[in-house]
């Protein structure tokens, strides 16, 4: 195997000259004109049959450097961005040149844009890239994201969105001074299961929502993993997993609390959790009366579910939250019987769908559906937890501004 | 059709003369050797065959006076006894005698022993009523326990056990004093999927228990009935079904929670809510790092769930705490793959089995497994709760002494 | 096949006039006005609770002779008379005199009315037995069928109906003649999931019927048991429970099959199966193109499931033809998504069910559902089946006459 | 039966001397070295974490050119590519060089190498494709087979292999002769589940193999498709998705029917059946006593689903045979419950597992482990069951020769 041979010339020059051309000037991407169409087969009782909506030519498609080549950037974006249709992956931005490598190989990224931390601010020197992915510990979400502003990438940065109130400020700061766009990686706010669900939601086909009980837990293992060090991840099981559910109830619901109670818990002399808390539990109040009660933790087996309560039925995530084999079940009462319908939803590639999103946003100058406003009101909402927990009272919250943009477009297909 | 023919003489006989004989003597019930038994017919890789456990002789069964004739005991409890194999009905106490006929010769009970509240005493001279059944709006759990301990008779009362702390240690204390057993009826400690999962916690197969996580709910209709009055109820959501949550949680772990914290919520302007709570939350914390979380509305569509999270596995019911149709999965890691099972544990009538407990328990005179104490220790929790809700702080609670007896004998069968 | 062809003249007269002289005197059984209503409590979107339906005082209901206290009789049928609202077990018929007392004490029947097989033509001077339940080994179903007819009793035989077509034919004679109901034991017909399920078939839900596939199996062991025995069951996996497959394919589709092709296989050694099949594999092809592929096997592990297919959806029992536990799914497209619903019916004890529709036809003097004609031509069938497998070869079959009498009927509750 | 009969000559040559011949250079793909590893992050109890694995630098991945673009080409193995880690699309072939113009631009694919079916033979010219993927119909498979092999490109052909015994016979010969692979696509021995699946069946997880009972349908529309003429399709609902039913039957068993009955169905006057099959039922006799009943049909709603019943317990693919959101639950008695598990293998895009396999065969000239002689045998098998479809008689099977090569690798990750 010779594996200094250099990719083919023409494919290079398809990935370098030509695409460099084209980052600039706006354009909308794919459009229906270049979609392939087949004749139904089926009857039409059967599922209508859909056809892969067009991706763009590989010239037309938004640069991203990845950022950060911890777990989530390899085993989850990477592999998601082979199934984008309007991004690419084109520069890498690692500490471990020898693993950069590795994975530019493997992903046919030249060597050259294989950058250490140090020099990442050369980004902005590279026209092909467009936007910046931040997979990185939670405490290097400000200054990343302060630098692609500068080096004047738009930014989608993986949640929690930062360490405090006061960070996610400055990064919504920095990106809105540089015209650039700042998308939290809400991965479920674009995962068509849930976004059913929140359609069905708007739909009032559960009455009046009323209750969310949710869990999200792991159990952990090394005490010496970034995440555990609360320099490094802003707390434990609450910012990383319990996040989720606070994302889910505010957005199925459409509504922002204002009243927060907590509770924490890390057990005396587990060596994992003398920085961060092992587990918390929290009840988040809204004004219609709907009522959120969730609880995560760091030690117990995995463990993902939600139950949406509404005054006319009941939907169900189980598992909810997860990467890949999420299942929705809905049951009302029909023709006098209770019925709980499994919803197919078809899986997509949950990190494929938002990075498509955040580069549609940058291809067409949109707005992004979660920008750092929602990455902030979750950081609002976390801090009142632990203020509650400490306290061992009730904290109220006031209403935040508009947090979303508009819901991503549906693509056909 | 002629209803006024009596019932056959012999049978007459059988259920009246004879059976008052057997009452005072103590006795062991059915044993193994009237027990019926087949051959083996399926290979030993094949689920084991079960024959149904001896029933008593119908003269050696516990007779039971069922007092208020409201849902739970007509369309529960009065099918259960025939399923029953060791207690009987024979008396009833009702405030509508038309129905009480009725149902009397539904069940073979003599028109005789159809009472009216006010004749509730006279259960003294009927010495074939060895124990009641109270299936009462709450507010008279106390009353009715204290006058069947007076009469001489056990008692086996519905949960919630009364309307506050002071009354559940009236009634235990009365009927300590007459030397008379009080059950209460949580018939979930005598499930046997549920008893199934307690076994597997005592066996750490979830590894050291970390969460529960549970919601019970379910959407209520005419506001003048009983339950939404709270001198008649007591409260609203919390001691009618909440409560399921607070005694799943303690019997699952077999601890008992330090501090509460309590949130309560009504809609205003809800004609059904003006007394009692639409919707209860409640974070228990117990001394080992165990949380639970639970969620109850009268405003919600039924939803009945909990899941149990393990440091090594998570066990959960859905629905949880139903009549009949429950559902237990438990997920774990085996050979590297996580692996959900249905734990197929075959349905028992649950009136049937907590009744055969108190019948036995008479029987043999044992303590029964939840005594009036079981009951006292979640009026103390709920109490709590609604002292966290009102004050907005969380409320630490002392342990109690013990509040169960021995776990229900495992019939044969 | 004749399609034209008209009923059976005999069976005509079987459910008209003969009948008609059944003693003793017709009643309704309990009435609408017998039953207890309570007020609404929930919610209008919630299941419609439902009041059990009033039973029949017990002088009224119809006494029963239990024959034969095999596995079915004492662990099925015999708890399922506890729950029965018309009928109720007033004699046991049995080779084995103690078993026979310990059971009649256990259900309160006097020791007199335990009677040994060579006793059985007393029943003519026993008037509190108006029918028979006859849970015998196969072979014995003939001659106990016949007897009971001529000592004035009803009969309900479980299935299969006989070891030959020869000798279902003389059961219905017999019968007829004696003016008696004969009823086979098809449980699944009465079953509340079957029965919503051919429902929505009759409702085109599904859409024309295309396909049935089912398997029922189970590991047999002892290979002395009756059901081994060719001269006393007939044969082997086929009619014990590949049956079931046969049955449902008929009574769901309201077809019968014109053509039958069908394999049977024995392990060459297996001690168990030196006399009878070890496994049998069918299609049944029906005149609308609805065809049924089975297979059953007396070799494999417990395994009860079938899925029909219709032009326009699906339905499914996983596990199906158990005697509890049952679970149907619906799968169809409904705005645009493949929705598979669980049809939650309530579950009920399908014996009971089965017998009280005995009673009440005897109460009422009405035809029953499942008459000798229903097994009859489930024998002809199964005779089919074994033809075709001798000579490796279908086998056309013609079209009975009518084998069913109406649907029972849908009590209130 | 002849069980001693060797393997046949000319597959041991295809498999080993010829196949030597293969160009170009020989490499082992990426090793284990160019693996990203992260220290462990969850405790020991949680399910082990992958890491992807490596894929392939781009300009060593085997050059595929997708002939005909039809549905499964575009909607399924062009996305599928975009996932492999050893080859990677550069040609196509199609009819329609607008919609091939639309789809390179999305892949990549310079217009250069986008050809006309005239044009087939200039792959001979084009050395970076090194294989060729058939998503044609039927009847083009051999053709287009013959046509690559002589232009010294392996074949990857879409399943049923071809129309007849006959023709599968010449491609294997032409394939032979070039020196070239010859695969058939079965993706469903490459699927994850169905590998676990037939892993356990190895370890007699289930005890002696019993039964196989499927159905695979689809309600078909336009009777103008191809699949439904008989000179394209060579039969209806058999070869297109019964196939599936036997091909899964074989290699979950791993042993060769040898006796097949088989039934035909087309509804008259449904312009959909005027030439191909409507349905068809078939039973497969194998010689251990392993009986597979199977039903497909071409006019019932989508429906796909197996159970696999052995002697001491089952297994259930529901769905099964789909491109995804495949569930496997295998159920056996432990502890003495039964017990249903859920084995959650983590889903694959099928598509790409079995074109990776063909490309490492082709980078390190092993043996691919379903050649023709798979197809073949699945095509004989066809033919005996329209055979006896058509003489309503049992038609008997020799046994073939060794029709698979050795297991795909397992791929660490």
């Amino acid at each position: 195997m010779n594996r200094d041979q250099p990719p083919r010339r023409d494919f290079l020059r398809y990935v370098g000259t030509l695409a460099a051309l084209s980052t600039p000037a706006l354009h909308a991407g794919a459009s229906e004109k270049d979609k392939v169409e087949f004749p139904p087969i089926y009857d039409k009782s059967e599922k209508p049959e859909k056809t892969e909506p067009p991706a763009d030519p590989w010239n037309e498609r938004v640069g991203i450097a990845l950022v950060g080549l911890g777990r989530i950037t390899v085993n989850e974006m990477l592999p998601a961005l082979a199934q984008c249709r309007h991004a690419k992956p084109v520069a890498l931005v690692t500490g471990d040149r020898a693993k950069g490598l590795k994975i530019a190989h493997q992903y046919n990224i030249p060597e050259s844009a294989v950058l250490d931390y140090k020099d990442y601010d050369r980004l902005a020197q590279m026209p092909d890239v467009q936007g910046v992915y931040l997979g990185l510990p939670n405490h290097m979400h400000l200054e990343y994201t302060v630098r692609a502003a500068r080096a004047g990438k738009h930014v989608l940065c993986e949640k929690p969105m930062a360490n405090s109130v006061a960070e996610c400020r400055q990064m919504i700061d920095a990106c809105r001074k540089a015209g650039r766009k700042l998308m939290i990686a809400y991965r479920s706010q674009y995962e068509p299961m849930d976004r059913a669900l929140a359609g069905m939601v708007r739909e009032k086909k559960l009455g009046a929502l009323k209750e969310f009980v949710s869990v999200n837990s792991q159990n952990m293992g090394d005490p010496q993993h970034w995440r555990l060090k609360r320099a490094l991840a802003g707390g434990g099981a609450l910012p990383d997993i319990g996040l989720y559910c606070i994302n889910a109830a505010r957005f199925l619901s459409g509504e922002e609390p204002n009243e927060v109670i907590g509770n924490i818990w890390s057990t005396p002399g587990d060596a994992r959790f003398r920085e961060v808390e092992e587990s918390c539990q929290f009840i988040l109040r809204f004004p219609s009366g709907f009522i959120a009660s969730c609880s995560t933790s760091y030690a117990a087996h995995k463990s993902q579910h939600f139950r949406l309560n509404g005054a006319q039925g009941w939907a169900e995530m189980n598992p909810a939250y997860a990467y890949r084999g999420l299942k929705l079940t809905v049951s009302r009462v029909v023709d006098g019987k209770e019925q709980a319908t499994d919803i197919q939803v078809e899986e997509k590639n949950q990190f494929a769908l938002e990075m498509d999103h955040f580069a549609q946003c940058i291809q067409q100058d949109r707005e992004v559906h979660t920008p750092g406003e929602e990455g902030l009101q979750d950081q609002r909402i976390m801090e009142a937890i632990y203020e509650s927990a400490r306290t061992r009272r009730a904290v109220k919250l006031t209403p935040p501004g508009r947090t979303r943009g508009p819901e991503p477009q549906q693509e056909a297909g």
